[in-house]
């Protein structure tokens, strides 16, 4: 185990009808704030309605930014800039999935900067504070209510850039698993790819004396597996989605990243792929992942087989650990292919046009490599998206 | 799984010589504190040294207040109360175990409160803030490095009082399992013992569809049983001794009970054990727990036997749930001995003699019950008792 800090302050309020204390919560920080989200799904669900009761019996003044879409932009982060400024507005209530938090945070950390907001995702500066954003979750995947990084897409050229800083905790989440109710079984199960996703970027480590980190990642896998096929079965199961909801939580709140450092590559390269495809973070990971396992597998058979011994019940061959682990990456694979999720290229109509760009554009051209726990340069991730054919 | 808010902001700072930073993390919020501890052990082993150096070169001006006990008391409390007034402190550096967190926060709470600080430990009043409290831990069991709960003794009567309070939170707990090296081995096994009811506690819930808190939980006892026996072995073994710290703050830090409604019966049960006899609080959980678990395991044999296959890998006899669930039950005996604690109260040299007075103490002479799984009356509690003769 290698030293670490952690700290997370988001207050988590989970559970039945928490939408209607959003105007309490809120209340706590704020008298004016921006209440920002993405296109007309909370109109339709009555959640936009509930939310803004529950603002107004508080006395908040509300405006509003809406329009946030997948891969939220830097243009509508600028106008969210430009609103809270003018407007004095010092609170950010996001309510929807992660691209509508992410682009909170954004806003968030540009008003109080006197620079353009892109410098901290392009590494120019960092922000020093940022305006308190409080969340109302309704989708369980990005992880980003209670983390402390947002992903924003900088359409002057294309460049989807991250950035991580302590003040972008939101200071309260909202999460209501009925809120998630009436997501399309696709969404649910990309979600749930993102979140199993997040967790084995930090389950493959080359970090030693990790016995609970890596436990607390084995049970959250776990409560993926058993849970997700019950949600896709029966949306309106309140406890599978209530699971996979708060696992998902805990799956980026930095929790299981607790004295280890985590892999990561997998997000470079299918960032590359839903970057040029349209299709979603989560399916790409989907097709993505199992194929650095297969690629990558060998520089730890060990760390693998426990993977495919404790996560999926494979029994532990010690005389072909080998053996042992591929089980694990087949039953990795099995498992997304039945919950309707793309787990090759092809079955998302990709071909092997674009791979070496892709390649190239995930390591500069093979100026840098990416990867922790297997260092990886352009020709592996070239490899990686041709296992993955 | 139910409703739940969970909020957790303590900054935890873990690894090797972590100790040196107490300083600069001190120094965000104080620059004339109160230093904390109980007796020599921290002068012997050096950890005073460092940690004086490291503040003294934060410029921070530090007046100290040494001799908490074991049961900390209602007496020194005030003395710390009285010393922060007087010198005009505004931040408590609690160095060491349990009993020395606590002590720090009911001084804390005590500080900016016109009445009397007993007020809060007997009910009638409710601390509406507390000075901030930071911690250097040296003791892995009590959890009240990041718990926002303190237990006090008032010796006027020898009660022995808990308060639960979210201003009760230190604000950082600096964490070096070095530091833990020297932990005699019976102090590391009732150390462990604390750790493992923390989780039971928790574990054992008439809530139902709590899969994920239940495989965290699960994760957390399988790090403690793995990991225990690992440190008495080789005391200076710092993965052993990191893995046992770690899962010992998030046993107790909350995020073990979210959805969920843990019983508690033992932790009274143990109370007056300790109240009466000259036990530690791990050692008398660990004669208690188990005759615990043997008078109540008919009430959800499912439960224990989950427990017993998933955290004991007790194999699942489908045929026969009671026979699993009792092997879970001795299995978490046999480890309690096997790790040198007392399971028998014969073993800790304690008779029937006060029995009877126990039962009556710990349910007001009948007129209240204890536990949350189980409801226990007088009788039951006695009955408890009797099963660990």
């Amino acid at each position: 185990m290698i030293n670490f800090v952690f700290k997370n302050p988001t207050k988590i309020i989970f559970g039945k009808d928490t939408e209607n204390s959003a105007g309490k919560e809120t209340k706590v920080y704020s008298d004016k704030i921006l209440l920002h989200y993405g296109g007309g799904s909370i109109k339709k669900s009555g959640l936009y309605d509930r939310v803004r009761k529950s603002l107004d019996e508080a006395g908040i003044e509300v405006f509003e930014l809406a329009g946030v879409m997948p891969n939220p932009r830097l243009s509508l982060v600028q106008e969210g800039i430009k609103l809270c400024r003018d407007k004095g507005i010092n609170f950010i209530l996001a309510v929807g999935g992660g691209s509508v938090i992410d682009s909170a945070k954004a806003i968030a950390a540009g008003v109080p900067y006197k620079g353009n907001v892109w410098d901290f995702f392009s590494g120019k500066a960092y922000p020093a504070e940022a305006l308190p954003v409080g969340v109302v979750l309704t989708i369980p995947a990005a992880g980003s209510e209670s983390s402390d990084s947002a992903v924003i897409t900088n359409e002057d050229g294309w460049y989807k850039r991250g950035l991580t800083n302590e003040c972008l905790f939101p200071v309260f989440a909202i999460m209501n698993p009925e809120l998630t109710f009436t997501l399309p079984a696709y969404q649910t199960a990309c979600g749930a790819a993102d979140i199993m996703a997040h967790i084995m970027e930090r389950y493959f480590t080359n970090v030693r004396d990790v016995d609970f980190t890596d436990r607390l990642c084995e049970a959250t896998l776990k409560t993926m597996i058993n849970n997700v096929p019950r949600a896709l079965n029966n949306p309106t199961d309140y406890a599978a989605r209530a699971e996979i909801m708060w696992a998902g939580t805990v799956a980026h709140n930095n929790l299981l990243s607790t004295g280890r450092i985590g892999d990561w590559a997998s997000h470079g390269i299918e960032h590359e792929l839903s970057a040029i495809y349209d299709i979603a973070h989560g399916a790409g990971l989907a097709i993505v992942f199992p194929a650095w396992m297969k690629y990558v597998y060998r520089h730890d058979i060990k760390r693998f087989a426990q993977f495919a011994h404790r996560v999926w019940n494979v029994e532990y061959n010690a005389f072909n650990i080998e053996e042992t682990a591929l089980k694990g990456i087949s039953a990795l694979e099995s498992f997304f292919a039945s919950i309707g999720l793309p787990v090759r290229l092809s079955q998302a109509n990709i071909d092997e046009a674009h791979l070496e760009e892709m390649a190239d554009k995930c390591t500069g051209s093979g100026s840098w490599s990416i990867g922790n726990f297997v260092k990886l340069n352009r020709d592996d991730v070239l490899n990686i998206y041709k296992l993955a054919l």
